[in-house]
């Protein structure tokens, strides 16, 4: 299918992906330069990476990778030379990185690579953004103020747009089955109290905005678990489903979403059931990511939803345990780079078309 | 494989399974005539089944099922004449069902139904209990004085043997997973001030000795959950993992026993994982049944542990809605019979070797 230009009629397939370093001692410089060498074979979209094009030099000799680094003064040429080389926009390290040794003393790089990426994509240079794991507790030692990427993503896009409500949405997606988790890193004993039909209504439109937007779905259909075994068994064995989850999505369904639950989370999930909806929206981490893991564990792909730009990760951390050994599965960050660039072809689609067509 | 006799040295092909009927006006009726059908084509164990005649021979008729139903006098004689008919104990319905809707009036046959196949497996007569589903509600009407069908079997094990101390343990088994959870019906908000040190003590000897007896695993690996997120995070994301499940699992660790954990749960039940264990404890309803769920929709078998007989069932409900259409799967309810024979023969065998080598 060819690419449409977007509204600026820069051909798209000239804008790269702009893709972070990630912890300098994890498994990121790895997997990128393994994803680079399996550009023609999975026909990836052009990205460019910021990260200090040395320590990618080192790691590819370190590892026997066969590897060709280009550092590029500027991220659209990145683009035209991907074919031959990585390109990389360069974000110089204090230290030479120990691979497997977590250290603060890179975290200051590590920050900055967030930091230009980001702006790239916020300037319209790169066109979407893509994230390799870093690891908190590093960062946090360097004087990272953020509880996490995520928040800190949404920090750098309020700098830009400081009136705009942003409130971040995860989404774990992959071939088989897209799932968003209401409440995500809080204790399970948290979890009932935080229930809101405010929350859920927010996260609903966010995501419905996505399906309809960055995934092509006109009507997207989204099923919401219960939070109870057997959501709650007409309230014998819990109540949020007749006080918070029902009541939201009845309030849903009268705006006309195609949108049904609480369901029972046990039955959601298996072959015959994920052909009902286009996405899930579940109540807590494990009830969302036990699914796609089970299903999808090297392929799924993490994605932020409610930020003004597109942005993908791969569905792990840092694996400081095995960067040393060269054996990191490149997998996840692949299909994130595929699921990045299609997600922005839609969405420029979209802007483009956009006084042509009305969304349904 | 030749199937070896047990200590009291009668042929073990010819101890019947003993078969309730379960709630006649839902999918267990026509389940039992579709796996008598497949008899010979799924190698299916002799089994009697406690209901009807009348009933079972009016559902075969409505759903144009071909069926032979033969009443039997005493179980042992069911079979000898399995390969020709369903040999049925005849438990006498108040009314005639109707197909699809609820009643209490066969409430009491439906009760009748699951003592006297209990009794005829304590007894001896049947080697193993294989229950078709129950519609509690409908039970309660009928004056059920038992939160459910396990806690009434523990009554009936409880009457033979009063001094034993009975814990039902549930076990969801397929060919892909077997998993207990540690709670189960009970709201979520409830689960973290349920668990403790002894409940996972108990549930996990109890697991380790089915495995061991029932399964014929010398060694089991039993690999346990965290409650929360990534396992608690060292208590970033809640303390129980910390202060209950961790503690737990070490003192079993110190006992000898091959127990690992508490592990985040979410990357616990992919392909390789599942390499790693014999079998999974989670804390809680979802986080147990929605991985079994996912792979296994069609086939998990629901495995009740810690009585002093072996009783399986298939893992779905009365399913009222799809009973009149007769299109219900019999494949849970095959997988529940295969594996209450293949448990009764491996606990048999146990026992029969019993003075002859010790479990290590």
């Amino acid at each position: 299918m060819p690419e449409r230009h977007a509204a600026g009629a820069r051909p798209l397939a000239l804008t790269p992906l702009a893709l972070t370093m990630g912890d300098p001692a994890g498994i990121g410089l790895e997997i990128a330069l393994k994803a680079w060498a399996q550009r023609t074979a999975r026909g990836l979209p052009p990205f460019v990476m910021f990260a200090d094009p040395d320590a990618l030099a080192q790691r590819a000799r370190l590892l026997g990778l066969d590897a060709a680094i280009e550092t590029v003064a500027c991220v659209q040429t990145g683009a035209s030379l991907f074919h031959k080389a990585l390109p990389v926009v360069r974000v110089r390290l204090a230290a030479t990185a120990k691979v497997g040794l977590a250290s603060a003393v890179n975290g200051p790089a590590t920050i900055a690579s967030i930091e230009q990426a980001t702006e790239a994509v916020i300037k319209g240079e790169a066109r979407a953004l893509v994230t390799n794991p870093i690891a908190k507790s590093v960062l946090y030692e360097a004087g990272f103020g953020h509880p996490g990427h995520t928040e800190f993503l949404a920090v750098l896009a309020a700098r830009r747009d400081p009136a705009r409500h942003i409130l971040p949405v995860m989404l774990l997606a992959s071939a088989e089955l897209k799932v968003v988790p209401l409440t995500i890193h809080i204790p399970l004993r948290a979890v009932p109290g935080t229930l809101s039909k405010a929350l859920i209504f927010e996260t609903v439109r966010i995501l419905w905005q996505a399906l309809n937007r960055d995934f092509g779905i006109r009507q997207p259909r989204i099923a919401v678990t219960g939070l109870n075994p057997h959501a709650g068994e007409n309230g014998a064995m819990g109540s949020e489903e007749r006080d918070v989850i029902g009541p939201a999505i009845a309030e849903l369904q009268a705006e006309g979403l195609a949108i049904t639950g609480p369901h029972p989370a046990d039955t959601l999930f298996h072959a015959n059931a994920r052909k009902t909806y286009d996405a899930v929206v579940a109540m807590y981490h494990d009830q969302a990511l036990i699914p796609i893991k089970t299903l999808a564990f090297d392929r799924g792909v993490n994605v932020t939803l409610g930020l003004p730009f597109v942005r993908t990760s791969p569905d792990h951390g840092t694996a400081f345990d095995i960067a040393p050994k060269g054996v990191a599965n490149p997998e996840s960050l692949i299909e994130a780079l595929l699921m990045a660039a299609s997600m922005a072809a839609q969405r420029e689609q979209a802007a483009h078309c956009a006084g042509q067509f009305r969304a349904p």
